[in-house]
């Protein structure tokens, strides 16, 4: 599998350079580009998963978020410096649904069908759910409904305030578990994540080096995707907010695919876990209200505002993982319906 | 109690018959059909609960859900071929309501004079918690909110792609329950499900013999009964959503109430929540999705797209019943809870 | 501390009398109104202290809340009395997401700040959960709804159902919390409310004194203050509903602030929960019904009805405080999170 994605990146990177230069059809070079960055990704991922052994679950956790999001955060300011606001706020959309139905779906599901029962940490599963309340019910919902009395300005303002405060509490949540309460809550987990030592693929100077180099191919092939949607969009018939909710968020979001499905299939639920919850309070507290102060920047201001149906599936889907996670144990069966959630949403997005 | 539920069908079928042959007014002809088919529920539960001793609490559970839901759906079917498509919904939303706040309220409220703390497994409870967010709040709100700016096609086309994944997840439900995890799930069950021998009222083939009559004479008379239902609501100025939400569901469901109550007056909570929550479950994954189905073959076709009034009622109901039963345990007073919720919600429909 | 709240109360109470009768300007009086009635509800805080002491920390719980309400009791009346429904809607809500995020995010905090980790009883969280969802969900969010479809008659209708029933319900849970299940949750609680005997400050006859001669005050210091509101809304561009949700609740919150906080940095958390949230509980299932059936006698009569913004301010922090408090734990991040949403749903109401 390893070497697929070795000969798809050799064969990808010039082909995308190529391909823009002589500018290939928008369907061909979208395919390309989409491609290219989910084997990119999976380096990504691969040398996430190095450098997370060596520093540990959390740290690690915390790393497998970040270089996922590296990517959504890469293609949404480029699409951001070009007005798409639309498609940037469906991707945000698509990011959290992707991570908490998909992500965690499949993990769950394909975790489960080799182990009967998987537990995780409940202590963290509960201090997450309490983040996610907070920022999908509070400080997206809340914004939408009071913007419907408010002109324009004014929600650029609540959007503003709002950013700030969930930046300061994502700052804060980092403060609380790496420094404040680091290994209080730690009980809750039995035989899960023994310390079985394992050797990293890569030393640390190599996965460093790996993740340096394709965070920035990621970079180069993303700007040049954000020019294909239109294109992209008029052939298939595929409107902006599927494209931003569905196509850009399996894109932005395989490395956490892949590396929590590798996660649950080692019974390392907890990695697992903070991979797709993790991954979904970084886009929301993070990387959402870092692209609303940048688009400050940019001709177009992108307030915090989203469709009605964005934010029903947002809730929904925070809602159902809630109450999934709640236990911190997890089963097939469990993955199979946060997956049936995700396919309901997706057909309704495609359909809109 | 059973000889008099023995008089009223022996009175109450022929009368059926004869009023409907001889074109009695609808309100009398509308009260013996309803009386008739609890008396003939009554026998269904009796037949079940048989059944149930026989082949053990779960799939007595099970028995239990589906000859009680059997009265709905052949009311729906009938009231389906007529077009009344609101008056399907709102029993639908009638049997939500009425599952998950009178009938486990009635059983925490009766049980709970009775004991002082009663508890069921939370496993199961926290299992059913999930697939009554996804049921309710993924599968019903989702369409309602999409349908919006879907045109009518499209709306049903979700609707049917919605309703297969209902069914097959409701399947996936059983095989998880029946089949991976039988029986994986025990642990915090403490005391209440003794294996206490109890010997049935009716031997097996019994049983099934008054179960398979019962049925065919509940059919016959809701058919007839769907018929009185614009002449009842003219006399009473009962709207149709009134009478489907309310009326419907509390004819429609009077198997589980009864038998619900009964087994938490016997302290067999597991079996009563079992009822309760399972026939709900039932009703969103199973019967619901099917109607939309079988609709298709009906000159008019059902949408999954419940009333904004309906949808929040199930919401609130829904959410009620996941953070009550949460903890595995009920008393009076949870059961009051639910009740007032229920009465505050019927209050609402006789009013609009 | 206590003698700064007695100087405040010697100099503010003639001065509250002298501008009243020489008609000094409203930004002026306003201030003088709100900074009396925080002192005088200090000393009602420190009255119900003694007597929570004396009682034990359940009757003493019910007392700091019922006596922190009676501020708000007060005040809402003599706003009915004006006809400025939307005001008293306004503090109601303001009331709710107070206790709610302000005093339990404050207690939270400030009590995590000293202890690592700080336990409540989870049962009676569990027992509060229950409730908050039914009151705010369920008996908010419905009538709102419904009332969309119902005139403006049917829905003070449905509003005087609803109030009947939240105050039964309300003195039901009264009898299950003191009569029928007294005593019968007390696992959860390890190590916190250690009976460790304490000294009241006042005995019980100068305490109930003291309470007596305090509310008599606040009573007419609110009745000026609410004369002040408009006044002070046009000079400060501060809106009715700004007014009422934020001033008006803290204000006349003051006390639970002050004795909830006081209970948190003692480590007997028990106590500061059952103000937090049994104070919400007060407001949502006794206070609002109770105004909405006092507003029956005078010339403008207050449905249940909220606005839009009102009440999904009032879910969102219902949903967190439920989340938040279902494992019986707090710590200084779960404070921060509150203040983070009642922090963005200030913003909000201030930009409305």
């Amino acid at each position: 599998m390893n070497k697929v994605f070795l000969g798809i990146v050799i064969a990808g990177l010039p082909l995308s350079v190529a391909g823009t230069l002589l500018h290939w059809s928008s369907t061909i070079l979208f395919v390309v580009y989409c491609v290219t960055i989910i084997a990119l990704a999976s380096f990504m991922g691969r040398a996430t998963e190095s450098l997370a052994i060596v520093t540990g679950p959390r740290i690690g956790g915390l790393l497998n978020a970040t270089f996922g999001n590296a990517v959504e955060l890469i293609i949404a300011i480029f699409a951001l410096k070009e007005g798409l606001i639309g498609v940037v706020l469906a991707s945000l959309t698509g990011s959290v649904l992707g991570n908490l139905l998909l992500v965690a779906g499949l993990s769950f599901f394909i975790g489960g069908l080799k182990f009967k029962r998987q537990v995780f940490n409940v202590y963290d599963a509960r201090h997450n759910s309490g983040l996610l309340i907070f920022a999908v019910i509070v400080a997206f919902v809340i914004p939408e409904i009071f913007s419907m009395s408010l002109n324009e300005e004014r929600t650029m303002t609540f959007s503003i305030g709002i950013s700030i405060i969930l930046i300061l509490l994502y700052l804060a949540a980092l403060f609380f578990k790496l420094v404040t309460h680091r290994g209080v809550y730690q009980a809750g987990t039995k035989g899960a994540s023994h310390t079985e030592e394992e050797t990293p693929e890569w030393g640390k100077g190599k996965a460093i080096g790996v993740l340096a180099l394709s965070t920035l191919a990621v970079a180069y092939v993303s700007e040049n995707l954000v020019h294909t949607f239109e294109a992209v969009g008029d052939t298939f018939g595929w409107s902006e907010l599927f494209i931003g909710v569905i196509i850009v968020a399996i894109v932005g979001n395989a490395a956490e695919h892949a590396s929590a499905i590798i996660m649950a299939v080692k019974n390392k639920m907890d990695v697992a876990v903070e991979i797709a919850i993790g991954s979904t309070l970084q886009v929301a507290m993070f990387v959402a209200p870092v692209l609303v102060l940048v688009s400050l920047f940019f001709p177009v201001s992108m307030p915090l505002v989203f469709t009605i149906p964005e934010l029903v599936t947002m809730v929904s889907a925070v809602l159902l993982m809630v109450v999934i996670s709640n236990d911190g144990e997890s089963n097939w069966f469990e993955g199979a319906i946060l997956l049936a959630a995700y396919l309901i949403i997706g057909i309704g997005f495609y359909l809109l």
